[in-house]
């Protein structure tokens, strides 16, 4: 039986194709996503890849279309596509299925991130962990006795608009528009606020130096700190301490086992990881709060290889 | 069948029996609970509150037990029992199977609080809700489709030691020790934290002259309020909105719904329910993050109640 993944994310649409059993993708696909996609050019492009993929003719027995954006399980739309405003409130399962005639479940991008991890990845062998993937914003989920916790309906909780600072400064600031997110503190926008107010505070620095007359990446700042500049090495330190302020919370709201960091910034530099279970350690008031701090193990391919696992996933939790 | 139910609170110990399929107690008692119990004591207070109770004989099918504390539904005891230091790590569950010969399920009795309410108050007919109660500290549970949502391994979740202002000021403190939790500044010592610095700033006030020499309840305050008083209605207010900022959080994470708010202050002045629900509003930033927010119904009554579903409900999470 073969099951099938597709993730839109901001700049490419990708689609895989897993044997049920196994934990790999037996093949996939990769195409650059045009912001002005119709839903009937999505689907089309999905339906092409999948043809294309299929060289031993077997039957799919379901699709899982992992996106990004406030994609709505049970009704089958997406909402929220800020970078493909065609899609918004399109009806994506329903016209994915008329085309392809297998079931379809749609599921926000950072749960399927969570439920690849959970089936091929770091979270294997865990009963419990709270995966949260760090760039632009933060995103992710949280798997309790094995199977995938998500808000209400099978949408996506919005930890990353957790308040954690909640009379705090309004820089920097979150596109929702209030002071205090978890994720304008501790995910990209945060991280290069505080590398502006570092290399403002250490003049001497090679972070200074190097953000004079440019907006420096994290990739730079990470280059600085390796290089053992120590304001660039704080703008790591200080954004892992505030990524563990947040999954602190989550650990007392689910007392997981393991907590699993991905996304782009969770490996840009170690002291990030290493602040953040300082901090994580330091919330611990219980035994059971004190989780293993991991990287998460699959990078980019853990969201399609986990929209190929929603379909099931999503089915038993209306058993 | 009749299933009982057990709540061991800070001062009493209250028993009552339930039929299957019915929403109310058939028959309760109450005991003063002394902080000196050994674990057979508290076994034993409750097999004599139980024989006490069944005037039918109908035999029991099962035991539900709540407690305040850190309890262990999987490994069936009770810790970090602050007012009863002889339960401490007390095998519970065994003990009282053993002398009652039915399955006994131990859960928190903010967990207990949010079944009740799910089974017999202001959650039935939700399909999700998220519950708080509001006293001491911030205590809850979490229903998603119809079914309790716990930490890890059936524990509680530490909503009340959630963050919400990571770099804020030390007072009022948590007993965690940690700056900046929900339960610090939005339940019973924020308020009276907050009513002190409102009587200090208003000197002219109700709040102000009731405090001279005395440290007024939220009773008081609540009084002062209702009387028109402007700074005795701003604690309901400010401690409102703290609530509302931690709900929103939940909000958030779970998008219920239905926010039910019990707990001894939940109903101390309606304005703390008023500044809430504005807190929650404000912070929506998608229509399903705009639930009912609503009162408690069982008041006091919701953890014994809703231990009589314990078994039953944990049961299923194993299914």
């Amino acid at each position: 039986m073969i099951i099938a993944g597709a993730d839109l994310g901001g700049t490419h649409l990708r689609v895989g194709l897993r044997r049920a059993g196994e934990t790999r993708l037996l093949a996939r696909r990769s195409l650059s996503a045009d912001p002005t996609w119709t839903p009937a050019q999505v689907v089309e492009a999905v339906a092409a890849m999948l043809e294309a993929l299929q060289p031993t003719g077997e039957p799919l027995a379901a699709l899982g279309f992992g996106a990004t954006g406030d994609i709505d399980p049970e009704g089958g739309a997406c909402w929220s596509m800020r970078r493909f405003p065609g899609l918004e409130g399109a009806p994506l399962a329903a016209l994915l299925t008329a085309r392809l005639g297998v079931p379809v479940q749609l599921l926000n991008d950072g749960l399927c991130a969570a439920l690849g991890e959970l089936r091929a990845g770091a979270g294997q062998g865990a009963r419990d962990f709270v995966m949260v993937t760090l760039g632009t914003g933060i995103g992710g989920g949280v798997v309790l006795d094995g199977r995938l916790v998500t808000a209400a309906r099978g949408r996506v909780g919005k930890a990353g608009h957790m308040i954690v600072d909640w009379d705090g400064p309004v820089q920097p600031t979150c596109h929702c528009g209030l002071p205090g997110c978890w994720q304008a503190l501790a995910a990209r926008a945060g991280l290069l606020h505080r590398a502006r107010e570092l290399a403002a505070a250490h003049p001497e620095s090679l972070l200074a130096a190097g953000s004079a007359g440019v907006d420096p990446t994290p990739e730079h700042i990470a280059e600085w700190a390796a290089a053992g500049d120590p304001a660039a090495l704080a703008v790591w330190r200080e954004t892992g301490r505030l990524v563990g302020v947040g999954l602190a919370n989550l650990v007392k709201l689910f007392a997981p086992e393991r907590v699993l960091i991905g996304g782009g910034l969770a490996a840009g530099h170690p002291e990030l990881l290493r602040a953040a279970r300082a901090e994580i350690e330091r919330h611990a008031i219980k035994p059971y709060q004190r989780p293993d701090v991991l990287l998460a193990a699959l990078g980019p391919d853990a969201g399609l290889l986990g929209a190929t696992w929603a379909p099931e996933e999503l089915a038993s939790h209306h058993e």
